[in-house]
């Protein structure tokens, strides 16, 4: 970050506050297989880059077809996915994006059986505003169990 | 919530630290055993439905009965409990009452022995204030391997 | 805490949060091997006890030389560690020093394998303020699994 500090003062308790809330709610829209309210929560053509689907997904409609399946499958599997984002760093950009490094775990249960820990990732996102409120415009998930 | 908005902007950013702090002493009580701190930290008349329960518990004798017997079974078995709450959204009533869903781990770790994830829940909580202090109202909890 | 209150009201929504950046700064550099820039988030002679090392770690070099080593270990082995806090308490002590009582997970992956829970822990810091910054000066670690 520009100061060299550990923290970006450029960046205020409120706003570090607003992210935590921010992720809170894109990961109860994607556990609850609510495609195309979590897709409003990227950027028109917001890009998603994760190791599981072979190239990045860019846009809304992209990115709600891709939870739609995923949550389809889930459903015909009777699982139910949680997503987990912590250990959040923010720093700031000149033009006021957010520059997101944090860690996500993926938990997954089965209906009738018991409940595992699925993933754990870091996810590097850019967060922006639009109309005020926290968007996705990119996301590049990395997962530590691939070389 | 109301406005249609992601985040309800009638909660402050003060208020979703205080709610995350909340969580952090309350379990911190419930999986240390201090059954009747734990159980104050509901109303008076506070409610507890959780699965594993056959009815819902209501009340803080009722409650902190409750946890006194957990934390013998778990004495007595060797283990460590210990309730993780994160993704938690807050949404505002217009009587001040808050509406919380967040999700919930829960883990058990046997002495002498290894640790591991026993459960993942969704938590649905309402927070009330009564002297300047948060506390629940009523709590629902659903695990995600039950049908 | 001094008040008898839940809530420690001498520690703010600003200071809670930056509690939690300071964390997962101090993560961030941990797991990434970052040994220098992690031991930094410690005061020069702070202090680090935990289970697994055979006495407490004093000051920055040594800090720097066991991190160091870990990585070492970690890359040989072909794993990545993850270490998350979560469940934050902060009180605050006359002299502005906080006492940081947190859960603290870590979670192993090995490259072209899978992802584990490896230990679930207690940690205890005292945290200071050097020059605007949050430091750890004192650290103690429990493992639950550990009689």
């Amino acid at each position: 970050m520009p100061s060299g500090r550990l923290l970006d003062t450029a960046v205020s308790g409120r706003e570090y506050g607003e992210v935590q809330r921010f992720y809170a709610h894109h990961m109860q829209l994607l556990d609850g297989g609510e495609a195309e309210k979590w897709a409003a929560t990227f950027t028109e053509d917001g890009t998603f880059r994760v190791p599981t689907l072979p190239e990045p997904v860019r846009g809304r409609t992209a990115l709600t077809a891709v939870v739609r399946q995923g949550a389809e499958e889930r459903e015909k599997a009777g699982e139910v996915h949680r997503h987990w984002h912590g250990m959040i760093t923010v720093d700031s950009r000149p033009d006021g994006a957010l520059d997101v490094v944090c860690y996500a775990l993926v938990f997954v249960s089965v209906k009738g059986g018991s409940s595992r820990l699925h993933r754990v990732c870091v996810c590097r996102d850019v967060l922006v505003r639009e109309e005020g409120e926290l968007r996705v415009r990119s996301r590049f998930v990395t997962r530590d169990d691939m070389p």
